[in-house]
């Protein structure tokens, strides 16, 4: 019996049910929120309510931070072996999770279809078997000195408790690289999910404590949409919180930076983006459409990496239009739940679908070509939409510069590479991009001229591996890299401890 | 004849004098303000101006971040090779100031010591040099992929123009610090120098000038003190500058980050120390005296890693207050233009000594006890303060607290280890300390737990090295590193770029 089964075993029904309240969980113990008051988790397919969540209030968060500074100072001084065992481990009950009641989570919280569940679940195995591998490679310097007989190290310690706030999108990988990296490090974490998924964001916290995670290392806070701000704010200012971490909106993030500043505190944070896709006259046009579509329509176009523009040659435009639209087509969307083969559901919520469609309908009224997609609200929530092709969208529309979180492709015609360029980097979002062309070498020379934390040459925006450290490269897309050894570099600072010799003598 | 003969004959009087008005350098032009305002720059010791500072506004601040834009272009395609024999010609040539000009500017400008120019003068060679040896490690690296057929590179670029602001209190090395590693990964740079010290710091400039530097590559723009809020607002904000170095008051810093955080821009801040010292009960008694005279006492106390707290273990701080006292008592304090044995010079304005004198003032009126010093200023312009130790200070004092910035020494005692670091992490600096032991095991485990960027085994807490990843760990003693490899971190990017193969088959 291979080591995961037996892990596989033990633990199958370890996710909590759907049906149940969800509380919070400090210390290792669940309880409720310190003044009793919860808020109903809705599924948006539906509308209904699945389950209430305990809400943490500022004396929960309160007691959470001082729960993990104490785990911290234990936990930082545990191995890099034993850490990275509970990782592994974690990673295979993680992975049993598929079978177990993830899906279910995922798909009644968030709308997730299977495709998307389940590169949940095996990016959340693949950051946990990364993490594991971090933990012996948080090295150290020798530095060679030129004051005699000094020896100059410069270490990398954990920093302390790490407060960080994940996402519904993907509910799942980004709380499980969220906290990961962190933890691996040796620091503690307080993790706030976000109000729309706490059982799927919750999923990582159960496979690690079933795996071994100490008691306060990872604590896990959900709180109502109304008791957000001040929680954040008690949080991200709390003496005793040494970095933040938040994947989000550009707005949110705006208002975390601030807080950070007033005290000084360092911040990771990914927010928006709005990803244009460039492609030359030489491109194979069948691997760009494949790539658009699956890079704009992934999780209905729910996701940071998201392309929303499609920057093509002129000469070409014609029959990359074409096999776009009828790749476009062909797609199903409408309820996952009522037909496997969906694979554009419904959005998180009514409220954004309607958001999303009145930004292509402005945009649409003020002149932009709509070529796919019929401006309509469907479902029992109204929560899906069909995806949209437009072309015209010009820089007096607000779709063309904000972001739009939903299944929208904007087309648009170049013909210098220049003029490309341009295009590319008009926008205050710069988390990826793609570039199709067959002249790698011009590929290369553009991608480096693109704004961006990543550029794919002939391959999607949406491109997930756990060594990637992905992020902005400031502005509206934030700062800071989540994946891999920069992961590390966040997540840990420089100590310089310096040996001296006896009888130094100094200028004066 | 060596090579640094030949610069030194062909540049030697290229250092500006000190009579002359100093103007603005933008773009490789010297020039007045838009306005045409200027400010003048007083000596601190005498009181009188020396000369009239060109101050400039916000309109030439925004010239200046034009030009650097344009700058950047060109410069961060210039080959490594390149960029090296510049940065290695400036340090020949900053040498040679030595004999031209820089110790009468900084002898003027600030009340610099012999020892203090020759410390600025020599270090900033060593930034130089150190710079010049990175250009080559600016790595990237090669990621192995899990999706087939892919190659993961992860670049290392430069980020574009940096907004840089250094002090006046190492005036040379720390202008040198603030632009060198900018410059040398590509990036180009505009610099507003400290009004006490315009002179000062263009040294810096006037050496990569020199050197070859190209125009617009590093713009140096004095402002006025009226002035500097304004400028620095609208430089930090500019949505062509993409970087943002400060290295000051943790006043100043926090106003900094705020506005950084507005437009999500990354920062590095170095801000103020506060300095501990631990002497263990086994500690070489001399060895820690040498070095808290000498971390204390350089530049008057004016260094942000200078000792302010020295924390001594009750066995032997009898003997250990004796050796100090008795050493500080031998140091000349005084006007060091009249006098070349004068160590403690006058501070670098009369409003500093009154702060620095009321701070020790109103801890010896709230019971705190005076072991040297008298608590006069004297000097033709009120400047000169003699080196003051007290002990018995206590945290219901402002001079428990604040930064003093000052020749101030403060004892205090211990008995146990954990006292000793509670004490030592009694701040809300982090910028550096000591721990005298000849149990290197125990100090190595104290180093560890003291909360600071730096932490020096039998050395003083004033260190440099230019491959040094000085800096803070947060809060007012600020983030982010300078030195070495941590620089190139802080002034780059990561890139990434993925080269995918035709035909790639996606989820859906």
């Amino acid at each position: 019996m291979p080591p995961s089964a037996e892990i596989s075993n033990a633990t199958y029904g370890a996710v909590s049910s759907l049906g149940e309240p969800q509380l919070l969980h400090i210390n290792g113990k669940y309880q409720s929120g310190s003044r009793g008051e919860t808020f109903p988790v809705k599924n948006p397919m539906t509308g209904r309510v699945i389950y209430h969540s305990a809400s943490a209030t500022v004396d929960d968060y309160s007691a959470a931070i001082e729960t993990a500074h104490a785990a911290y100072e234990s936990w930082s001084r545990v191995g890099p072996s034993k850490r990275r065992l509970i990782f592994l481990k974690a990673a295979d009950i993680i992975e049993t999770y598929l079978n177990g009641g993830a899906p279910e989570i995922l798909s009644a919280e968030v709308s997730a279809t299977n495709p998307w569940i389940k590169l949940n679940i095996l990016a959340t195995a693949g950051v946990f078997r990364e993490s594991a591998s971090l933990a012996t490679h948080i090295k150290g310097e020798i530095v060679p000195a030129d004051r005699p007989g000094t020896t100059i190290l410069i270490e990398r310690s954990a920093v302390g408790v790490v407060f960080a706030i994940s996402p519904w999108n993907a509910p799942v990988n980004l709380t499980a690289r969220a906290i990961a990296t962190p933890l691996i490090c040796g620091n503690t974490v307080v993790l706030k999910p976000s109000e729309f998924s706490p059982k799927s964001q919750h999923l990582v916290v159960e496979a690690l404590t079933a795996a071994g995670l100490p008691s306060g290392c990872l604590n896990f806070l959900p709180t109502s949409r109304e008791e957000s701000p001040a929680v954040t704010e008690f949080a991200v200012k709390h003496p005793k919180v040494l970095r933040v971490n938040f994947t989000g909106s550009d707005r949110v993030g705006r208002i975390i930076a601030g807080w950070a500043a007033t005290c000084l505190k360092q911040c990771v944070l990914e927010l928006g983006g709005k990803a244009p896709v460039i492609v030359f006259e030489d491109a194979n046009i069948q691997d760009a459409v494949e790539a658009v579509v699956y890079g704009a329509l992934s999780n209905s176009g729910q996701v940071c990496m998201s392309t929303e523009r499609v920057i093509v040659h002129k000469s070409i435009s014609g029959p990359f239009k074409s096999a776009l639209l009828e790749r476009v087509r062909k797609l199903k969307h409408g309820d996952h739940t009522a037909d496997a083969e969906v694979t554009i559901s419904g959005l998180f919520s009514p409220e954004s679908a309607a958001r999303v469609r009145d930004l292509i309908k402005n945009a649409v009224d003020n002149g932009a070509n709509l070529l796919a997609g019929d401006l309509k609200i469907t479902g029992p929530n109204k929560t899906i939409l069909a995806p949209h092709v437009l072309e015209g969208v010009r820089s007096n529309m607000d779709l063309y510069h904000k972001e739009v979180f939903g299944p929208v492709i904007m087309l648009s015609e170049f013909v210098t590479q220049d003029e490309a360029i341009k295009a590319a980097n008009d926008s205050e979002f710069s988390l990826c991009a793609s570039v199709f062309s067959q002249d790698i070498m011009r590929a290369m020379d553009v991608a480096r001229q693109i704004r961006a934390g990543s550029c794919h040459i002939n391959g999607p925006t949406v491109y997930v591996e756990a060594t990637l450290p992905n992020g902005g490269t400031g502005g509206s897309s934030g700062y800071g890299r989540f994946g891999g050894i920069a992961g590390v570099e966040e997540f840990t600072e420089r100590k310089i401890v310096t040996l001296a010799r006896s009888g130094m003598k100094y200028s004066f």
